[in-house]
């Protein structure tokens, strides 16, 4: 060993300071962060099992009842992005073989789908177009021909912009004695949602949309239905990383002495925290009044550019991610870039099945504001004298 | 919905100011932060796919290719922690069925070999006593009874304190057509390893440990051997979120164009970088003989109180973590906690299957000191004097 030469040299790259532009991040997520999250991100670390963690971890746990407006015990903040909730949520409630029903009316529900596919359940896309939302009819159609144990929806649909409502599918759902998984990734803070009183069985969130807070935590809670197909399962779940009655355990949820299973990411779990103060700090009701207001000041300015809406139903706009139709003789790649380059700005295109057909524009937590709408207005309007296609 | 009332009440707790202690942590992880890691926590987001994220990206890969010495194109960081990348590697090469043969010396092949029994491989343990390490004979047998397709090594063995010499486990695993998996989450950094020049087909470790950065990011490599396993499976991996054809493409090792699959951890990636290039300043061989060195300086300090190392042959005592008999007539978590509670300063126990057997103290990265060695064996000194059972 000792006769081993060093045959990778020390990079270059690395010897340059790290430099990181100021960007406003007005696209679906992620979103800028707020002083105080920033400041939380600048923190020294604890341990992962310090008494002063777990406390942090109780504070979040009681934080994410509130925005979740649960009373579930079952709370915790998972250690990855969004994907990881998702899968936290699929791998611990569908065992191979259970039937599973996924609203699919754009990339969260092909992406729930991709998953059931991948552990094995027997997966039921109730495919839509992109733009469009569930009924309760259409989904009790579903319920009673497929038999699932599991349905899946979107509350936030950023990559079409539509919001679903979720009034009367919990009780639906379990009068087929199925479960109601909901994603409200895109939505938590910005637009109501109920999981008590909308009997939402497992719902999760992501920590850098409206929370405001960096990527790579995320918000999931488990009903007592939920929790109960969880503890009766007959296989454990693929994942160790994400298995929830371990999950359960270090988060304080099981009653028992807190065991060693991973090492939380402290930093984010400090910095989640935060956002979750600046929510309750508030207010929910106060935060989804502010997020409307603003998204009606962008549907002006986006009006007096001439611009359009992709979903045309009000009720049914999401307001934290708009979806703006391409405008003819333009590229959307054009108008992003321009934005981008000229003012600093991010926006972006559509995404899966909304691909080439919108523009997408993220209003999230501390970026909700008149102001950036008005700034955003401005870049729009001299992206749009410049990049228009004569050819097109 | 508008009629719906707000049923849980904002919590308290987060009325409450953010307040975290200073510890000094010399457990076997996490470590503390060195300024420049801090300063990275403490930046705006940018998005995580802007062209300068895919940059800092590239960077990491090239810092990570240095760390662990090796070539392979297929390297890259997870967005989990260590149990992440474990799980990474385990989904990606084993298919149900597949043969596993898993180095269980402590926790961490135990926790291997639980991975591979929820995915369905055919998982055959070679369980040791904490505190033994695997020569190459050992594996030899095993290796022509099982014929596996994977072994699973654990190169600094955190749990007992041990450091598995790895020359020639590469070449014979490839005699019996078997690839090679190493865990180096506690030694990298600490102790020399040569990813390609000692054959391993994958390697990883985590960013909390040695290098000095938040938990939430882990590194791992592949050679072109676990490449071809992979891009040949039947079966998809179980997890989307850990499919490493997908994390291939967003970290640019596929030279494809990047689409999205995750939202990274942009902040923990900040101070991933900022963690390698500290390492790439100091160079690699600089930091083995500077952790060398100060484990000495730790072995001497605790011989004078009197105490005993748990791992008596000195070429196998993993120079980041040393464990510690706990001394007769004490409880080991009366010495853990005075230490914590009088000195600010974290130490532990045991871990799995040495629990209750030693103390652990780990001396990682920038906290790998003379005078951090100093300041713990004082406190030592004082704990030892007043931890004393005199019925035990
Ligand atoms: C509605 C919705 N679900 C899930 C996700 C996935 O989250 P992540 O990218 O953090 O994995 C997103 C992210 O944009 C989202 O908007
Ligand atoms: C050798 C070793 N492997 C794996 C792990 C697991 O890493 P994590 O706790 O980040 O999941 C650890 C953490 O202590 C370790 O020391």
């Amino acid at each position: 060993m000792a006769s081993r030469q060093l045959l990778v040299a020390p990079p270059e790259a690395l010897r340059k300071p790290l430099c990181t532009p100021h960007r406003l991040l007005l696209g679906p997520g992620p979103s800028n962060l707020p002083p105080r999250v920033l400041a939380a991100g600048g923190l020294q670390m604890i341990g992962h099992m310090h008494e002063e963690m777990y406390q942090v971890m109780d504070e979040i746990k009681q934080g994410i009842q509130y925005a979740f407006q649960t009373r579930n015990a079952l709370t915790l903040a998972v250690s990855g992005s969004g994907h990881c909730a998702l899968e936290t949520a699929l791998f611990n409630l569908l065992e191979p073989g259970d039937a599973f029903l996924v609203g699919a009316n754009g990339i969260w529900g092909q992406r729930a789908a991709e998953v059931g596919e991948r552990i094995g359940a027997r997966v039921h896309p109730m495919i839509k177009d992109p733009g469009s939302h569930y009924t309760l009819q259409e989904v009790e159609e579903c319920l009673a021909q497929h038999k699932p144990v599991l349905l899946f929806l979107t509350h936030g649909e950023s990559s079409t912009g539509v919001l679903q409502p979720l009034d009367g599918f919990g009780e639906l759902c379990h009068r087929y004695k199925c479960l109601l998984l909901v994603d409200s990734v895109a939505s938590l803070g910005g637009a109501p949602i109920y999981m008590d009183q909308q009997g939402i069985d497992v719902l999760y969130s992501g920590s850098q949309k409206a929370l405001n807070a960096p990527p790579g935590t995320s918000l999931i809670s488990f009903s007592d239905k939920a929790k109960s197909k969880i503890y009766a399962r007959k296989t454990k779940p693929f994942s160790f990383y994400m298995d929830v009655q371990l999950l359960a355990n270090i988060w304080g949820c099981d009653g028992k002495p807190r065991m060693y299973h991973h090492t939380t990411p402290v930093i984010g779990i400090f910095a989640l925290r935060e956002s979750l103060a600046l929510l309750v700090e508030q207010g929910l009701e106060k935060s989804w009044q502010r997020h409307r207001e603003v998204a009606q000041h962008l549907y002006r300015r986006l009006q007096e550019l001439g611009l359009q809406l992709f979903v045309k139903d009000p009720a049914l706009r999401l307001p934290t991610v708009t979806t703006v139709i391409v405008p003819a003789s333009y590229r959307w790649r054009d108008i992003v870039s321009y934005v981008m380059h000229h003012f600093g700005i991010e926006i972006t295109g559509g995404l899966g099945p909304s691909a080439d057909k919108v523009l997408r524009i993220g209003l999230l937590g501390c970026n909700a504001t008149r102001e950036n709408v008005d700034r955003l207005a401005t870049a729009l309007r001299e992206a749009l004298q410049h990049c228009a296609q004569s050819q097109l």
